[in-house]
């Protein structure tokens, strides 16, 4: 299918504006104005002239991933087995190193972008590398592929806590490499709403103290959004405790890089006041499900941080999470609240074994997936309504090599639900991102 | 690719011939006699004469799935957030019930398995429903197709606890059914190993004792394996207690259900005595993580039940578990075995959260997938050494619409790692079965 900027189209499909809630629309009219934002979306509005998808095909709103390490795509699926320590200093950092040679980091950059926007990712929040040229690249291409993107180089200045071959030079050299990422997307010509700067302190581990109330005093001046790692793990959480004498989360604040449609990946050792302070602040989570069955000792309360109010959306992790796929985060977030509900261990009595009142179900997860990731971002995306960017997945049920079956006497959201489940990259036939085509 | 019976061919991939250690091996001779078996697997043997592969496919075992509910198919991903009560009276028995329906039941069996053997799963344990003409179709069909399969009509004849429009008529109507699947499949012209009877109790709660004994007393009699579920929750666990002064798995050695080779589902609340029980009749547990994170309230001890000598292997446990999928049931068996070690409960302290040194790792997950099933029910597949039949699935990474992305500088192993978190179905380009093309 092609662009639909300017266009009225008939539509079938699924979108959830608000948390819990599915709504399922069939033959319904969009309008699209000639930017690729929705000016209209009627269930029951006037077909005439309208563009018609093939019979069958579905829509849905673009995934939003909240937490992708992009240079990582490289080793995606590498090296899970060996202990975080190994991980990080003979497979991570080393490959992160490499995108200095900036052939390298297009040839990765490309794949990964193309990728994502295969599998339905229309919108990424990308850790890229300490390196200023390989990190506007990656907007660069961004921009040219299509993909919304917020995109930051990434911090880590402490001479403790990372490696000699692999790290900001200083806190000033830091900062200014920050800076000059964020001036350089701003300036990009052609560049309306597809990509932004993210200021990006790796951790609070891995930068000094300075570099962090720097970096803070540069997300405020410049109205820059922050991106970090929030109480990842025991030893994240007590590391920044016995340093700062504060949470995380609290440390985060004091450097000034709570600023509203920041996104702290994992939380799961969040305390609920660290939560409250991250929704006074206007701050959300990246909840990674799949990573954190690896690296976090724990499951996110993801229920309970919606309960609060928090803005949570779905991060892959790549690759400290195994799959691009946010769909298949998506089921794992769905498993992994069940596992905390429930408890894992059968020598534990069963009113011990879990936390309880944990579960979520498949139309929590397909928000977190879309809105919800879109909101922590405060980007006009990941629903039809008016106003909304046109983002979207065409999925053709049939398609060759497809894995989805439905059957009849399945209706309504069970729909969703199959579709979650089951899919695999060959059903999904279209991506727009912003009204234009970039996949099918 | 063709059939490769009789043929010297030249390959490259991965095996898992002994528990936790893959071989790789490049440009390999493997050589077929007539009836599909190896009777030469020579890492650098005399290419000569050999069928070549596309330049780039690897070869694995074929997948075995030891625990799918065939007539579930329909509803695969569908109803998981219900309670389940609503899950079995609402959705599951209504729709058992249809395939007394034939036409009903030759369309989702025989979608079930060309998906199946699309996804590399060439062995399949399936629990049919308790008819007697659906399940006799669905061996003909896996005869027909090529899926290597054992296959048991459902026994359920406790009026207590099964509904009345979908159980058996008495323990008596239960067994002749048995029997005369059986002896069906025994007899079936062209069945040479392909397809194999099942003696199925759906679980010890919806049968009777007569009932019980009686089929075991035929599992003995005409040398038949069994299948059924063991210890899935602890619902399950104590009801058999209550029921019986003994645990699941002693419930089921005792009416002589314990044969060799015979598979039992989940096994997530077996104690330790249980699993020697259970090594000590030859039987095996079909481990379903997936399902298990949303009806077990616990994970299957895994690693410790490897390490007392009980064997293994992965069961989808469609639809209670929600994906067709052996790759993604590894995935989720590795993920399930860190949270199961590290515990899921961030507000309990790290030393008491979790149960400690249960992580499996892809090599162990990849066996499980193969060899390990195979063992379990003592069929010679499942490796690439000489004597077994050649079940096979040959990988493309560079299919169009696939999702693998191979980078120089990874090797060994870590290509097998790849391939196992990121493999899609498009990927999957010939599936053998019997030396028999049937996928591709
Ligand atoms: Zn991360
Ligand atoms: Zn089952």
């Amino acid at each position: 299918m092609k662009d639909l900027r300017g266009q009225k189209i008939l539509v079938s499909g699924f979108h959830a504006p608000t948390l819990g809630v599915v709504e399922a629309f069939e033959d319904a009219v969009l309008t699209l104005d000639d930017a690729g934002r929705i000016v209209g979306f009627e269930p029951d509005g006037d077909p005439t002239g309208a563009t018609i998808l093939p019979t069958g095909w579905l829509i849905l709103p673009g995934f939003v991933d909240l937490h992708v390490h992009a240079p990582q795509y490289a080793q995606l699926g590498t090296a899970l087995d060996v202990p975080l320590e190994d991980w990080l200093q003979t497979y991570t950092f080393p490959l992160e190193a490499r995108f200095s040679d900036l052939d390298f980091a297009k040839a990765v950059y490309s794949a990964l972008i193309d990728d994502m926007l295969a599998l339905g990712t229309t919108t990424a929040l990308h850790f890229a590398t300490v390196h200023v040229p390989a990190t506007t690249l990656l907007a660069d291409l961004c921009l040219a592929k299509g993909q919304r993107a917020l995109i930051g180089k990434v911090v880590m200045d402490d001479p403790d806590q990372c490696p000699p071959e692999y790290r900001d030079a200083s806190a000033e050299d830091a900062i200014a490499g920050t800076r000059a990422v964020i001036e350089y997307i701003n300036a990009m010509p052609g560049n309306d709403g597809m990509v932004h700067p993210v200021v990006t302190p790796r951790f609070v581990p891995s930068c000094t103290d300075a570099c962090l109330s720097g970096l803070g005093a540069l997300a405020q001046k410049t109205g820059t959004r922050v991106q970090s790692h929030v109480s990842e793990s025991d030893w994240e959480h007590d590391y920044v405790r016995v340093r700062t004498g504060r949470s995380d989360a609290e440390a985060l604040a004091d450097f000034g890089l709570m600023v509203p449609h920041s996104v702290f990946a994992h939380g799961t050792h969040l305390s609920g006041s660290d939560m409250d302070l991250m929704i006074a602040h206007q701050a959300g989570v990246a909840h990674c499900p799949l990573s954190n069955a690896y690296f976090s000792g724990a499951v996110f309360p993801l229920r309970a941080a919606l309960e609060r109010g928090l803005n949570v959306g779905l991060g892959s992790d790549m690759s400290g999470g195994p799959v691009a796929s946010i769909w298949e985060t998506a089921r794992m977030a769905i498993a992994a609240s069940r596992m905390l509900e429930s408890g894992v261990d059968a020598a534990v009595a069963p009113e011990a074994r879990g936390r309880g009142a944990a579960r979520i179900d498949f139309r929590t997860a397909f928000y977190l997936a879309t809105r919800g990731g879109a909101k922590a971002l405060g980007l006009p995306v990941g629903s039809f309504e008016p106003g909304m960017k046109f983002d979207a997945i065409a999925i053709d049920p049939k398609a060759a090599k497809g894995t989805i079956r439905l059957w009849p006497g399945y209706d309504g959201d069970l729909v969703l639900e199959k579709l979650l489940y089951s899919i695999s990259r060959a059903n999904i036939a279209t991506v727009w991102v912003d009204g234009l085509r970039r996949v099918g």
